[in-house]
């Protein structure tokens, strides 16, 4: 049984979303339990539409809702302790939920996990780890916002927490790793990414295979299965790829609107056209996931519809399956193990 | 007459492009005259075959050629005075060209052409600015490689200079500039990133419209005419933009394939399809600019064919015709003047 707290009050549309979407979850994921935070008169009426849903829930009135442009300062003061978004991340603190998924704001989200959940020992920043499709299928990318700025250590902790998240989410041995540089100048890259790379070779961590670095295409093409890289640039190259993505199928719609024939076109190719918008669907890879904290929290885009919701909660259920955390932890174990000095005589004595 | 100089050994296919390029853009601007830089042996009888272009070019036989993978170092060692790609640069240094273009290594162009060229007075660094399809037009993203990291200063340098090269390319009076930036965290960006804001706004200048900060979707929606970043980021966006159009083109293609009626879809929707296809056409958008040199640079692409060479060379002569260089000092002499404090007693008496 798979345990999952719901911040119900999070999102453009709250409740309106997360209630059907978790339903959508649970007609996937019999084995799945939720406990509801909201605000129970917007909540229960809904609740009631979907008798499956309410008989696996467990519902929690919360006064509470953090907005969605609260500044996550502000948020913290508000809505610490009280607060859908909060009682959520508290019940994976308490052991009464397995993982927690909201679509709130990102910033409020990643203030208050870290506040409740902690970092985990040996991780010195948490990063959010993104889910990018790719010509192969599925790729990593790593932070894609949670701080700006890594240095060397903390790129290679996301290396390492980017192949456990890839475990759990591929479910291969060894995913391949790549930090993300540019091929322009002649000493490559930043210091930082280049240390780090130095790092995560001499790791030789025997659970991610590293494969050097990778330029800004190589995501597309699903060189490799994690792409590393600090959370400003992250954050930049997954907007200009969503931007890019939506870029093209404004051309392709108004081009096939725009003559008679191609408009005949469209009506023939309807089901390539359906499949392409399948494959291409944002709301399929619905899902960041806040890692190197003491609990697993996953943050649904805030404008996402219920099958974008019920996909977040698919990520979710799959990090618990697959134990991401404590592969995170293992690996952790071996990297510092492998690190330490070899006992010194006095110690030896 | 705008005066061009070729460097006829540049790119993944050298002169077979170069020339025939350089006949295309002969055709669209009959100004126009070549100084072409390259080996006698290979390029003569190609040469030979574009009797228009052989008029109106003065050949100048070169024995070095820069590698495409060669270090920039390397290449400033070796090629330095005799080489086709610094001869090219040297001749708008000596003033018989007015702009130089090559579609070599781009490391090494810009180590020779600031080597040659130098930087303008007041300017810190150059930066490679290039041009971005969006669904509005074109957009201009800057520096999108040349040096990693940037000031708040430099930005704003950037700044000053994509507005230039916006009103050079675009013919508009007042182009808008955005700064790239990320809307994750609480304390928005980077500290350069947010002074560089402050920079741009209080520098009031008349010649661009500062819009604030953009996020990485903001580029292909064109909201704004220029967008500066670091090249760092500029870099890894580009390519990510790059990568993710080749994978929906990759998609659809695919996807218009697997059926008997998409296949037929196709062919009805072709005029359509060979639209967007024209629409994203990346070699209508080659030609990288060197911006803050003392003379203009164009990089065309490694592995363009003639029709994206002629296209690099089109935005040297836009850049020529409409006097780039000019207006950044122009804007450059506006700015400082501003920035100087009023003359004290000592001066003025």
């Amino acid at each position: 049984m798979i345990r999952i707290s719901l911040d119900a009050m999070g999102g453009d549309f709250g409740p309106a979303v997360v209630i059907p979407g978790a339903a959508l979850a649970l007609e996937r994921h019999p084995d799945v339990t939720f406990l509801l935070f909201g605000q129970k008169s917007v909540c229960e009426p809904l609740l009631a539409k979907y008798p499956k849903l309410q008989a696996k829930s467990v519902f929690h009135d919360c006064e509470v809702a953090v907005g969605m442009d609260e500044k996550p300062s502000a948020a913290l003061r508000r809505g610490r302790y009280v607060s859908s978004m909060w009682r959520a991340i508290e019940a994976v603190k308490t052991n009464e939920a397995d993982v927690a998924v909201s679509a709130g704001n990102t910033g409020a989200l990643m203030a208050m996990a870290k506040f409740c959940l902690r970092t985990m020992a040996n991780i010195e920043r948490p990063a959010i780890a993104g889910i990018w499709p790719t010509l192969r299928g599925e790729s990593i990318v790593l932070d894609i916002g949670a701080t700006i700025g890594a240095d060397a250590q903390q790129l290679m902790d996301f290396a390492l927490m980017g192949g456990a998240m890839a475990r759990s989410l591929f479910e291969i041995d060894r995913p391949t790793v790549g930090l993300l540089n540019v091929g322009v100048e002649e000493v490559k890259g930043q210091e930082e990414v280049r240390e780090a790379g130095r790092l995560i070779r001499e790791s030789n961590l025997p659970t991610i295979s590293y494969h050097g670095f990778v330029e800004g295409d190589d995501i597309g093409r699903g060189v490799v299965d994690v792409v590393v890289t600090e959370g400003f640039t992250g954050n930049i190259a997954l907007k200009t790829a969503e931007g890019t993505a939506k870029q093209m199928a404004e051309l392709l719609r108004s081009a096939m609107s725009r003559t008679l024939m191609a408009k005949i076109g469209y009506l023939f190719a309807k089901g390539a056209f359906d499949m392409l918008r399948e494959k291409m669907d944002p709301r399929k890879v619905n899902g960041g996931v806040f890692l190197g904290l003491n609990g697993i929290v996953i943050k649904s885009h805030g404008g996402t519809d219920a099958e974008g919701y019920a996909a977040a909660i698919d990520v979710g259920y799959d990090m618990v399956r697959n134990a991401l955390n404590e592969k995170i932890e293992q690996d952790l174990k071996a990297y510092h193990a492998r690190r330490l000095p070899p006992a010194g005589p006095e110690e030896a004595a």
